[in-house]
C-alpha cells in the first residue's frame, strides 16, 4: 500500500510544518494525486501545501478539487492569487464554482475577472443548473464549412493553444449555425482537399438547456470524445468534453446510489464532509419513513387479538418483513438503474410489471420452501404453512410495487431514484403484514 | 416522445416483415440508435434488420450491442458474414466477445480469423478477465523518442487510418519501453522540433494486469483521453481509450448497485434478459438472508414470555426493525460508494466508524422524538419510552455495523459492494430485537 504511506506522509509533513518536506512531496506527485490528498484535509490545513505549489501547477491542482474544498482554498488566498486562479480557470469549471459558491465569494470572484472572461462566465451562468450549458466549454476552435482542409489545419495550429480541446472541431456555416463536426484526426490523416468533404453532418448534437447527465450518457452510447452544443437556433455555443462526461456519470451514479438508500446526495468528498451535514442529508427520509411506519403499528394493533390467540405468529414478523423488503429493493434497484441508463422507458410499464411479477412469484416459491422448513422446525407445521403461503404472496407483491413505483415516478416527472429501497420496504411492510394475518386467519380458521 | 414512437415503429416494421420500411428506418438512424433498438428485441427478431444494414454500418452497430445480443446475432449469420464481422472488429471488443461466448461460438470465431488478428486476440485473451489487458486496444501508432515532430506527424498520417485512436500517441525508446505520451494536439500545435521535447514523461500508465475499473477511475481523476498500458517490463502494449473508460465506469456502477440490493449483476440489457436469469441473479442472497433471518425467529422466541406479558411491545417490532435497517443501509451505501470512487481507504476504518457512530446517534435522537410521540399516542407512555430508547441504541448500532462491514470486506479482499443493504438490515434486525427487549425488561421491570 504505497498509496497509503504517501498520504500519511503529506498530512504529517503539514502537521510538522515541514515546508522543505512538503515542497519535495509536491514535486514528486502529479496534480490529480495532490488534489486527492488535499481533499482529505481540512481547508485550513490544505491551504499550506497549496500555497507552496508552482504557479503553473496551482491551477491544475485547483481544478481537480471538489467545490467545497475549492471555496475553502480561495478563502485562504490573498487577492492577487485569488484573482489569478479564477482568471485562468476553464470557463465551465469557473461558472460551476461561482454558481455554487456563497454570495461573498461569488461577488469577489466576478468583480476581479477581465471583461472577456466575465462575459463568458455570465453566459454559462445563464443556463439552468445541471444543464449542458453549465458544463460545456466555449473555448474551442470553430471552422467555417467553406475552408480547405489545409487552411483549417493552419487555423487549428494558430488558435489551438487557447482552446480547451481540439480533438473535435465544430464546423459551422454563416451565423455560427452548426453543420457538423470534424476530428483533428480526420484533418491530419485525410487526403481530402475541402473541409465539407470530411465533416460528419450526422454527428449528434444537444441543446445547451438539455440535462447534462443525459448528454453524458449519449456520449458513452455514441463513443464521442466531445459533443457539440447548440442554442435554440442551432448555433454552436460550446463543446461538452469527455472528462466532463466521465465526471457527470460518476456524480449521477453517486447521487442515484445515495437516493436509493434514502439519503440526499452530498456532492463533496466523504472524508471532508462533517457529521451534521451527513445527518442533514439522511434525516429527512428517515423521519418520513418512521412516520409512515406508523401504518405497521396500526396493522399490528388491528390483528392484536389474532396475535394473542396464536403467539407463534409474532415470531415470524421480522423474517417476513425483511424478505418482502429485500425482494422489493431488488426490483426497485434494477428498474431505477435500467431507467437511468436508458434501457427501460415509461411506456414499458406493463411489460416490466408482468416480468417482475413472474420473477417475484418464482422467488417467492423458492423462499417459501425454505420458510416452510424453518417454520416446521422451530414452531410447527400449521404456522409454517401460513408463513410459506404468505412468503409467496408477499414476494410477488413486493416485486410489483418495487418495479412499478420508479416508473410511475418518472411518469409524473419525479427522479425515479427517490423511490428508495427503504421507501419500497416500508410500503411493503404494512401491506405484507395485512397479507400475513389474512392468510393466517384463513388457514388457521381464527 | 419522438424517441418512443421511433422504437414502436421498428418493432412493428419487423413484425409486419416490411423490408422497405425497415431499410428506410435504418437509413434515417445512427448506429448507436439502431443498436439501442436491436437490444430491445429478441435475437431472432433483431437479425432481420441487422441483415439489411449496409456493410460499413453493420460493424458499427454490432460493436454497440451487449455481449448477449452479439452472440444471438452471430448465430443467425452465415459463415461469410460471421467471419467478416469478427475479422474487422476492434481487437479489444473481439477479445471480450470471444472470452464471454460459449465454446461453440468462440471456436468458430477464432478459426476464421486471419493469423495477424488471431495473434492479437490470443494476446488479449491471455490477460485476466476484468483486467486492463482485456479492454485496451493494441492498434495504435507508436512513436520512437528520437523522431522529429515533423517525421512523427508523417508517421501518424501514414498509419493513423488503421489505428483505433490517434489522440494520444505512446512514445517509446528501444525495445518498446514506454517513455511517455504525446497528444496529437501537441504535435499539431507545437513549434518544437524534436519529439522528446514535447513528450509528457509524467503521463500516468498502468500494467495490463491491473483492474480495469481502477484504471477507468484513474482516467476520470487525471482527465485522460487515453491511458497507456505496459507489461511487467514497462514495454508499451496498448491504450485504454475514453470510450472504454466510460463503459467500464457505467458497468461497474451498475454492478455495485445490483450488489447493493443483494442481487448478482446481470450485464445484459434489462429488456432482453429473461425471467429465469433475473431469478437466478437474485435468489442466492435472498435464500441466504431468509436463513439468516432465522436468528430473528430465535430472538423472538427467547423473548416470547416478555411479549406475552406486554403484547403492546410486539406492535412496534416492524417499525424498529425497519428503522434500524434504513439507517444501516444509508451508512453501508455511503461507505461502499466512497470506497469505489477512492474517497475512503481501509486504514480510515477507525475514523469512519467514529464519524458514523456520531451520525447514527444524532439520527437516533431525532427519530426517538418521533417514536416517543407515535408510541405515546397509540399505546401509552411507558412502552413509548422503551421504543424511543431502543431507537437511539439501534440507530447508533446500525450505523456502526453498516459502515464497518464494507471496510472489513475490503480489508479481507472481498468486493465491499457485496455488503448489501439487505445483508446489513438482516444483521441489524436480530441484534436490534435483543436491544429492544433488553431495554423493555429494564424499563418495565419484567
Amino acid at each position: 500500500m504505497s498509496e497509503g504511506e504517501r498520504a500519511e506522509e503529506l498530512t504529517e509533513l503539514v502537521e510538522n510544518n515541514d515546508l522543505t518536506g512538503i515542497r519535495l512531496w509536491l514535486a514528486e506527485h502529479r496534480p490529480y494525486e495532490i488534489a486527492d490528498e488535499l481533499s482529505r484535509m481540512a481547508g485550513s490545513q490544505a491551504i499550506i501545501p497549496f500555497r507552496l505549489l508552482d504557479k503553473d501547477r496551482e491551477l491544475e491542482v485547483f481544478e481537480e478539487l471538489d467545490p467545497g474544498q475549492q471555496q475553502a482554498i480561495l478563502l485562504g488566498l490573498r487577492d492577487t492569487a485569488f484573482h489569478e486562479i479564477l482568471e485562468e480557470m476553464d470557463p465551465d469549471d469557473r461558472a460551476r464554482l461561482i454558481g455554487e459558491a456563497p454570495a461573498k465569494i461569488a461577488t469577489r470572484a466576478l468583480a476581479g475577472l477581465s471583461p472577456a472572461e466575465r462575459r463568458m462566465t455570465a453566459a454559462l451562468l445563464g443556463y439552468p443548473e445541471d444543464s449542458v450549458g453549465r458544463y460545456m466549454t466555449p473555448e474551442t476552435v470553430v471552422l467555417h464549412r467553406d475552408l480547405t482542409v489545409g487552411r483549417a489545419l493552419e487555423i487549428v495550429r494558430a488558435k489551438g493553444a487557447d482552446a480547451e480541446t481540439i480533438y473535435t472541431l465544430p464546423v459551422v456555416t454563416d451565423g455560427r449555425r452548426l453543420v457538423g463536426t470534424v476530428t483533428l484526426g480526420d484533418l491530419v490523416v485525410n487526403d481530402a482537399r475541402l473541409l465539407k468533404d470530411v465533416v460528419d453532418v450526422l454527428a449528434p448534437r444537444v441543446r445547451a438547456t438539455h440535462q447534462a447527465e443525459d448528454a453524458a450518457r449519449l456520449m458513452q452510447e455514441a463513443n464521442l470524445v466531445s459533443l457539440p452544443v447548440v442554442d435554440s437556433e442551432d448555433r454552436f455555443v460550446g463543446l461538452l468534453t469527455f472528462d466532463d462526461a466521465l465526471e457527470l456519470i460518476e456524480a449521477a451514479d453517486s447521487e442515484d446510489m445515495a437516493r436509493q438508500s434514502g439519503a440526499s446526495p452530498v456532492g463533496d468528498h466523504y472524508v471532508s464532509v462533517g457529521v451534521l451535514r451527513l445527518v442533514g442529508a439522511r434525516s429527512v427520509w428517515l423521519m418520513l419513513l418512521i412516520v409512515a411506519a406508523t401504518l405497521t403499528v396500526n396493522v399490528m394493533q388491528v390483528y392484536e387479538t389474532t396475535l394473542e390467540e396464536v403467539t407463534a405468529l409474532a415470531v415470524f414478523v421480522p423474517m417476513l418483513i425483511g424478505t418482502g423488503g429485500n425482494v422489493g429493493a431488488q426490483s426497485a434497484t434494477a428498474i431505477v438503474r435500467a431507467l437511468a441508463v436508458g434501457e427501460v422507458r415509461v411506456r414499458d410499464l406493463p411489460r416490466v410489471i408482468w416480468k417482475e411479477a413472474r420473477v417475484g412469484l418464482l422467488l417467492g416459491l423458492m423462499l417459501a420452501g425454505l420458510a416452510l422448513a424453518i417454520g416446521a422446525l422451530l414452531v410447527g407445521f400449521q404456522v409454517a404453512v401460513v408463513v410459506a403461503v404468505s412468503v409467496i404472496a408477499i414476494c410477488t407483491w413486493a416485486a410489483i410495487i418495487g418495479s412499478s413505483m420508479p416508473l410511475l415516478a418518472r411518469k409524473v416527472g419525479v427522479d425515479p431514484a427517490v423511490v428508495s429501497s427503504p421507501m419500497v420496504a416500508t410500503l411493503v411492510d404494512a401491506t405484507g403484514l395485512i397479507i400475513y394475518f389474512s392468510v393466517a386467519r384463513l388457514i388457521l380458521h381464527i
